[in-house]
């Protein structure tokens, strides 16, 4: 497996485009992803009790387990709109499946931006007729931009998997992303959208997702906020001609794992950590990003709830802000997670320097401590000394920038 | 019942001092608060796993029901210090309970302050020595400085109760807290003493403050951060000599609410809610009070869930610190809090102002709402039409200077 260069149309057979259609004030704000062929698909939404029209609609098409396009907008939600909400997503959906000559129940659609307002659909028509008289091979990298909101940078990775594709070449899985603000698990803020030309069977793609996603996005907080549009897509268009990746195949009678499953789950995994990551160094106002490692705990539940804590704390997120080696804060995190953990065995490392030893002061140099934390990646690691458990988070620190940001958005 | 002037001394028998002991720089920090006689007393602690040496200490002596000085420092929170810290924690009650010719079992101790440092006991001997010296029925004031941090204004409250005490007058109850940052239910970061003359049976006293605080500390949150050191203490000596509060008494041999113990329960609750008021207003960096209520929800979970969610939503808290009508992050905050609400039944009202039925944006006038969102309290009122259920909950803004505070503090 290895990461190279491209977009998300970089896997066989994939088209894109983004374009501006006047959401948003001369940004990109409408894209489309399109396969050439119908591709085995498998989403994964927000479980907000809000839930945006887009989601709503995609939640339905995805049962099918089959796609051809996405269509997308940036810079209004639709959200908290109602019925009329819904007729404008599905609307989306028709226009661009008249012009691509598919069904519109073949159509994903995914939309980010403010919540309570209604899409301006004259504009969005245009728009998506646009996108699609400029799909092409090369639309990729106007794609990932035509999704952002306040994300300062395109988020988006191409990985070539170790599975071969048929003649020559391997399976190809890139995927971009948009962040920013509104980020906490289950899911996250967040859209993703990832392409492959893998032939694979429908339930290991949604195996192979559900696990990328859990260890990725599920672990990233920007602000604790939990969007109405979440919304992660697959298509797997099978045009890289593999042998079918399935989740066990027969050998002298008995089941053994798809080697090519695993690799195809490994590539996934990395390419949803990437973006994950990506996400949370891009938070809204972020200036660091941080990695909360906790080991040793009882349950998997109980590491990821200290995880979380300790990465959603806003006095943890300050002090990495400001540098500051206060180690109280995270104990304190820690401590409030709702577990029976005993805090007088914790141990917490900055980096690489024991902070914490036993719940108390472990001596250390400040000098250096400070030293670490200026570093724009600040890595915790705790220690629970009770079971065999770990797992891993990523957040940002907190800034005045988010407050600023936050303050004006509407 | 009536809020009257007056300071934690005000209730017949209890003298207070605060003083300078040097661990902050030119501010009181150490504080000692002292009945005539011993008061029968009941406490309420931190739910964080992590808890400081004081609250360890308290929490074994409280069970006795009874107590006659509190000692608290600023400064320092005597938390993470292990066996030293618990050590420093009794030697600061040994200290008090020598000059006071009392029992050291029969003193509460108190920190507030940084985590992991060691408390300098020979500047907190010279200061508990001088408090006591300086006891006296005007200490009140001093003290309810000396156990700020962070804070920007001292928080104290006398009432009035409608029970009469023996000769003239009535019972009355004090209270003082600290609070500002780290503030999350169960409890909040925070220290709240409170003082009463009232005759009352122990499990009384006990049922009333249990029930006090859940309707007031435990419904505010400034950050979401749970401290280690949080402690709310009553001290009820008895010298107004009313007829004894119990919980009910017998009437022509029937069980019925003992009149007083309502007064006593009703002067308390808003004692609470005021001071938590006064807390949540006071939040580190905060311009605004936030008050949600939730009603209409179908089961008392759900609605402080609710409540407490959009309280802490960090968008929400921003949009209120800009004055940003943005309902859309409020239906968010609402949608992410675990509930099975019907969001499509939901109205959001900020003030008087509908501004979201049935769970889509209703006609407002913007400029009206812009208004009422510039005044310095804010109440968001959410219904959810599905049942009797209804909290309240406080909280604050979050600003720049929120951040601007943490990031230096350590």
């Amino acid at each position: 497996m290895k990461k190279i260069k491209g977009t998300i149309t970089t896997p066989r057979g994939f088209k894109a485009a983004g374009v501006r259609c006047g959401i948003k004030k001369n940004r990109p704000d409408l894209a489309l992803i399109y396969s050439e062929v119908p591709a085995t698909s498998f989403g994964m939404f927000t479980t907000n009790r809000v839930k945006a029209a887009p989601v709503k609609l995609s939640i339905q098409r995805i049962r099918k387990k089959y796609a051809q396009a996405i269509v997308i907008n940036s810079g209004i939600a639709n959200a908290c709109t109602g019925k009329k909400g819904l007729e404008d997503a599905d609307k989306m959906s028709e226009i661009a499946a008249k012009e691509l000559k598919i069904e519109k129940e073949e159509i994903l659609v995914a939309s980010t931006g403010k919540i309570g307002k209604f899409l301006p659909m004259t504009k969005i028509e245009k728009g998506i007729k646009q996108a699609i008289n400029e799909l092409s091979y090369q639309g990729g990298e106007k794609t990932a931009e035509a999704i952002l909101t306040t994300d300062t940078t395109i988020k988006q990775i191409v990985i070539e998997t170790d599975i071969p594709a048929r003649g020559k070449g391997k399976v190809k899985i890139a995927g971009i992303a948009k962040g920013s603000g509104m980020i906490s698990p289950n899911l996250a803020t967040m859209l993703c959208f990832i392409t492959t030309d893998a032939c694979i069977a429908p339930d290991a793609l949604e195996g192979a997702l559900k696990g990328a996603v859990n260890k990725s996005f599920n672990q990233v907080s920007i602000d604790g906020d939990m969007s109405t549009n979440d919304s992660v897509f697959i298509l797997a268009n099978g045009l890289a001609k593999n042998e079918r990746v399935k989740t066990w195949r027969k050998k002298k009678k008995l089941r053994i794992e798809d080697e090519n499953f695993s690799y195809f789950c490994k590539a996934l995994d990395y390419l949803c950590i990437s973006l994950a990551k990506m996400i949370a160094r891009d938070g809204e106002g972020a200036t660091k990003l941080m990695e909360i490692k906790v080991r040793g705990g009882a349950f998997p539940k109980e590491v990821r709830r200290i995880a979380k804590a300790v990465a959603i704390s806003p006095l943890v997120k300050t002090a990495i802000a400001g540098a500051s080696p206060n180690w109280g804060r995270v104990m304190s995190a820690l401590g409030s997670a709702h577990t029976h953990i005993d805090t007088e065995k914790v141990d917490v490392y900055f980096e690489e320097i024991l902070v914490v030893k036993k719940g108390e002061a472990a001596g250390f140099e400040r000098e250096k401590l400070k030293e670490i934390l200026e570093k724009d990646e600040v890595k915790i690691t705790i220690d629970l000394h009770r079971g065999s458990c770990e797992t891993i988070f990523w957040g940002c620190d907190l800034t005045e920038e988010y407050v600023k940001i936050n303050k004006r958005y509407f």
